[in-house]
């Protein structure tokens, strides 16, 4: 069983000073994953995603590290690791706490490569949806977003800017695996994102709380059912003008109540969930309020 | 300027060992909020709103604290609370981060009485839209759906069972002044709260990732259009047994992609603004798909 899963029997467990766990240690920052070109996926749920798309793409996973405990315990899991050909090697409890951001370590850390594609790439194949984050400063935020992206059946989420960084460990516990799931890409030059998604066939719609439409507006004229690139500014200062200018359309999301506005994460998910049903039920086939 | 807006002249700063800056310090605690019936409301906005809020009822304001900074700044928000008859004392700015649970302090701080109604008056006036929140752990999960209710033009937020504490300030800054906008209510009972908005002629609708039908149906059957209390579960273990069975109805928001689920506040966001377009739309006039 130990040796199927792919850890190695008969050696001791590695501790924080072994040179391969300081190294993933140092992932923690995000020099030190630009410079390597891997990061850290936490828990078991992140190595489920990670070993599926390994299943397509053997590279992603670089290593695993687990303590004996979850190693008892998620045997069938590390056993799929193994046959997607990745090195599991067992450490000490201290040595995961070590590799851990969270308060209670489940004791598996992934390390792996990272996902980025080229701009082309990740809008290759006629893509319908795309959540564009541009400039965007919290890693839970992007990490949520890509999660609802991923939920909305997107076809890629894209940073443009000066943004988080997607690697990061708390937003990559807030994808909940959705990192693995659609493809992303990374530019700090924001004209060429928009350039990509506008040569891919995509409008433009910039998330703007002060534009005139609102989304309901939208889903009933059709536009909302056409292939989109939704941009989404900062926390604090939403798209910068010449973002804004270079969009196609602004929409924002409807306010009812008195609320000023919404948080960045559950304004992408109104505008990518209004998007997806508008896609999947078609053009309005005549005046329906 | 200074005596128009209720800061009295002459007085010096008050510092952390001031008794009223001390017992405010207190309310960080929840035990002490729930003896003292108070609590904290950090920042410029949350003064706004609370001040908004004291035009039609008056005794929501205990005491305002603010750096001298703040309130040279402020002139126009501070008389505006000297108005609605609010004391307004400064504080050094040591006193002010010691209230503060902030990394950047704004330099005001408002001590407001908590804000509770009981459930029957908080559902008063045939509401067609309520959020339930049952057992919910995370503060800022708490705020942030406060928020999208209130922007869904919800009529009231509900906490059941054993919830998360609203006026947690984590909640407070999260919720963005929402808190202060509609009518919310507290009751252990669960029981107690689905009954009360059952009477409030409420459809009640769980929020169940495993539901048979998804919103996207209920919105073409029309169901989405009725009044409907939402009920929205744990983080980690979603509604209990005996509060689901007790809906009339259970609704998943649709999955289109591979992610597994969406977190608590993106999936509050979408049910709820769906009820709210399903409500204006009106019900469906026939077949549509």
């Amino acid at each position: 069983l130990i040796r199927s899963s792919g850890l190695e029997p008969g050696v001791a467990p590695f501790t924080e000073r072994t040179p391969r766990v300081s190294a993933a240690r140092r992932l923690t920052r995000r020099v030190e994953r630009d410079k390597a070109g891997r990061f850290l996926a936490e828990g078991a749920n992140a190595l489920e995603c990670a070993v599926e798309l390994a299943q397509r793409d053997p590279r992603v996973i670089n290593e695993v590290f687990v303590t004996e405990r979850f190693a008892t315990r998620n045997t069938d899991l590390l056993v799929r690791a193994g046959d997607v050909g990745a090195r599991v090697s067992q450490v000490t409890e201290s040595a995961a706490a070590a590799l851990s951001e969270t308060v209670t370590p489940q004791g598996v850390i992934t390390v792996c490569e990272l996902l980025d594609r080229p701009l082309a790439e990740a809008l290759s194949g006629a893509p319908a949806l795309v959540a564009v984050l541009v400039g965007i400063a919290d890693p839970g935020n992007a990490g949520t977003v890509l999660r609802v992206a991923d939920a909305t059946g997107a076809d890629a989420v894209l940073f443009a800017g000066d943004s988080v960084d997607p690697y990061n460990g708390k937003a990559v516990r807030a994808s909940a695996g959705s990192l693995f799931h659609l493809p992303i890409a990374r530019s700090r030059a924001i004209p060429d994102v928009l350039a990509a998604c506008t040569a891919a066939g995509l409008r433009l719609v910039a998330a703007d709380a002060y534009a005139e439409d609102d989304l309901d507006e939208a889903a009933d004229t059709g536009l909302l059912a056409e292939p989109t690139a939704w941009l989404f500014g900062s926390e604090a200062h939403g798209l910068d003008a010449a973002t804004a200018s270079a969009a196609h359309t602004a929409l924002r999301v409807p306010i009812y109540g008195a609320a000023e506005s919404l948080n960045l994460a559950t304004a992408a998910a109104v505008c990518l969930y209004a998007s997806a049903r508008a896609q999947r039920v078609g053009p309005p086939s005549g005046g329906r309020r």
